[in-house]
Order: C-alpha cells, then sequence, then structure tokens
C-alpha cells in the first residue's frame, strides 16, 4: 500500500513561497543547528513527488538535493527527456493523484512524499493525503503561492503533535481522519 | 497609549468562518472544559473593535456576550442609531484604524481587542496590532473568509509561546516586531 505525506513550511498567513519562488524569507527564519525533524522525516520516505514549479526551484538552488528518487508531476516536462545530470534520480509524469498512487502500489513504492502547493492541494483533494507536518515560520507576506487551496468537503484532521522552535518556528503534525 | 490586540480562531487554511459567516466548524472542535485563555485576555481588555460582519454575526447567536465596551467600525451603522438594548454596550464609528486609535487613546483606553478578519487586517496593513493570539482548529474548510489578506510589506512577528490542547487545537501568541 502506498501511502502519502506532506512535510512543509509555510508563512503564518499560509505562503509557501513568494509569487516569484521565493523562499527566503523562510531562509532567513530557519536555524540550522536546528533539527526540524526532516532528517527522520525522510528517512522513512520511499519516493518524492512534487510539481513543476517547485521542480524547478530546487533546479535553481544548486546541486541536486534529493537521495530519493524524484517523481516530477508535468503534463508539459512528461514530453521532454530527462536532464541528462538527473537520470536515475528522476522521472516525470502526467498521471493525476489516484492514477499515479496506483502506479506507485503496483511498483511496490511504500511512501510518498508530496511537496508543493499545488501537488499538496491535488492530492488534498483526492483525499490521498495521509498526514501533514506544517511548520509555520513567524511572518505575514501578505501575497504568494498558498500551501492550501479549494476543496471539495471539508478535510478533517486528527491533532497529532506540536512543538516549536528557539527560531520561533511552531511545526504541527496531524493525521487526515477517513 | 492604546494598543491593539487580536484573539482569533482558524482553521488550518486560514479561515475564521465560512463564506456564510458559519463558525459551527469550530464549535464541534472546542471542549468547553479546556481554558484557552480567553477569560485571562479578556480580563485585561478594555475596548473591544469590531467589523460590521463579526458584530451581525454575535447578533445571530445570541445574547450579547460582552461585558466590555464593543466599537463596531462600519460606516454604514454609524448611520443608524444603536439599538435601544445595547445602549451604553456598543458605539459605531466610522473612523479607520488610525483615526480610531488616536480617538481612544485621547479617551485614555488602553489596551484594545480587535476581532474579525477585516478589522485585523485593516490594523495589521495600519501598523497597529500589538500582537496576535491564533488558535488553529484541526480542520481544512477549503473556503470562506480568510484571518489574513493583503499588506504591503511583510509583518515580521516574534514567536512568544505555543500550546496545543486534547481537542486539538494549537494556540499560538506573537508579538508584531517594529
Amino acid at each position: 500500500m502506498t501511502t502519502a505525506h506532506a512535510f512543509i513550511a509555510t508563512s503564518l498567513d499560509g505562503f509557501i513561497a513568494r509569487p516569484n519562488g521565493d523562499v527566503n524569507w523562510l531562509m532567513e527564519r530557519d536555524d540550522p543547528s536546528e533539527d526540524h525533524g526532516y532528517g527522520d522525516f525522510i528517512a522513512n520516505i520511499d519516493m518524492i513527488v512534487m510539481g513543476r514549479g517547485t521542480y524547478e526551484k530546487v533546479l535553481e538552488m544548486g546541486p541536486w538535493p534529493y537521495d530519493r528518487p524524484v517523481l516530477v508531476m508535468s503534463t508539459k516536462l512528461s514530453e521532454t527527456p530527462v536532464p541528462e545530470a538527473l537520470m536515475g534520480k528522476v522521472n516525470f509524469t502526467s498521471a493525476q493523484p489516484v492514477e499515479l498512487m496506483l502506479e506507485l502500489a503496483a511498483q511496490g513504492v511504500g511512501r510518498v512524499y508530496v511537496d508543493g502547493g499545488k501537488v499538496v492541494q491535488a492530492f488534498l483533494r483526492a483525499g490521498l493525503i495521509c498526514d501533514l507536518v506544517i511548520t509555520v515560520a513567524p511572518v505575514l507576506l501578505g501575497q504568494g503561492r498558498p500551501l492550501f487551496g479549494a476543496i471539495e468537503a471539508d478535510v478533517d484532521l486528527k491533532f497529532v503533535s506540536s512543538r516549536s522552535f528557539p527560531s520561533g518556528l511552531v511545526q504541527s503534525n496531524y493525521r487526515v481522519v477517513g
């Protein structure tokens, strides 16, 4: 069985990036000496699924940071070859969330990390997110790329745990109910 | 000196009410046996400032709940008399936030509770909010009346404290920097 998990940071007003994709406001509020649990989270992840926006942002930010297979959901990119430097590390897919999860289940992929606002939203709408770890940075941006979006019905959550860090980040862990 | 303080609950996706003003989703997730600090908060408040939306919602919800003077910011209502039953308890004003705070300072009002999404947003835009206590309920609504809105520049916050409750509510306290 394949399960999808979100682990993502937002401003207090719910943005994961500025309108142009900038995440410096988050980097400035991060304290690299703090352990926000990403290592423990990623250790239990078999595959990372992201959208084109996140993929292109990651490419921009420097060396490829992932040691897990990455699947990029993008109709546009799925018609192009994977860049040579990322062969074996990245795949592109035009599949939608439900189809994608069935494919991954057939491949024996267990836990999938879904990253990026649009992908998290699409998976939530499809009822496919198992749990969410949201880390809130102490700033209001006023505009940007939102983590959450429209859904057809309420998504009921079960609070699991919450903790704060000296940096001012507040991290809460929720399980999606039902 | 008059200072403005917010104490408000939202869904995890940042809504204070559904599009029609409904807050049952919050009531259902509240545990009345838990002390979320409202009593301590309101004990130090001299006046409550709210918008017309919040005022009308409060009227609908039953007996007038406030033992503090309430000021309703509404150009429309400011041209009407205060209902007889609320005389001495409520006033209407057409003043905008900066002007309003100057008037309250001249009257010797100390701490003002600003309530409702539009009023909190207007005070934030005017740089008038001193601190925010945000209580997050474990649900995604997908749409509704947002707590936060557009601002001209980042609002930098200092994290003060955070706590969670068995009900699943997570409450964080921030001071506005600068």
